[in-house]
């Protein structure tokens, strides 16, 4: 069980630098993970405070599946792994940007991106982005 | 007050052409910010089913501030407005990404990003990146 300190208040949170994830109230914090050669956003996804130690650990990314309530090492079993280059925090440290090489499909669709459709102009549909999709 | 059709089961939701959010307990999807001309990603937000709805009518990016509970322009009193370029939205829909044109910082401490800080190797510490931070 890993733990971390808590969160400082207001704008000392912002300039801290030390490690003070702001785990919400199901004790998540938000991941983004990102392309480090293409820049490309692939997914999102979330991690508890043991998914975020075992990824800074391991170098490979490691979320929380909400669905199965457990550690959800990315690739494990689709073999799509996402290899760690750089974790970035966001200022209040209630997200994370992982910068990951990704073997394969990003998404459980086997798109590269989970990000794969487009809002149409109008506002009343979706549409293949046409990358992948 | 907007209303959206409900989320499909399964596979169904991944590969529906019609805008079903996913929104969670609180009635929000996460937003990704991403700079459309750099493809730096600059902040996480949320959105509720009107800030998506006045996102997607005005092209100019709008959030759910929690903090707040109101809805929130970005820049509206900073000046650091995002003007929407492409609304992307993830396999399940319990996400979005917002390609937008930036003027100015995205983030509140003045960066333009909020992704300033990165956690070293040992996963001890932060530093800045120095890009901006």
């Amino acid at each position: 069980m890993s733990t971390y300190k808590h969160p400082l208040e207001g704008a000392s949170q912002d300039e801290t630098l030390e490690i003070r994830p702001r785990f919400n109230a199901d004790g998540l914090v938000a991941a983004i993970a990102q392309d480090v050669e293409t820049d490309e956003v692939l997914m999102l996804a979330w991690m508890n405070a043991d998914a975020l130690a075992q990824t800074i650990r391991t170098g490979r990314a490691t979320y929380w599946s909400r669905s199965r309530e457990a550690l959800w090492v990315k690739g494990e079993s689709s073999g799509h792994t996402q290899e760690v280059a750089d974790i970035l925090v966001d200022c209040d440290q209630d997200a994370v940007l992982l910068k990951v090489r990704q073997r394969g499909a990003a998404c459980h669709t086997d798109r590269k991106s989970c990000f794969y459709r487009r809002i149409d102009a109008a506002g009343s549909a979706l549409s293949f982005t046409g990358t992948d999709g």
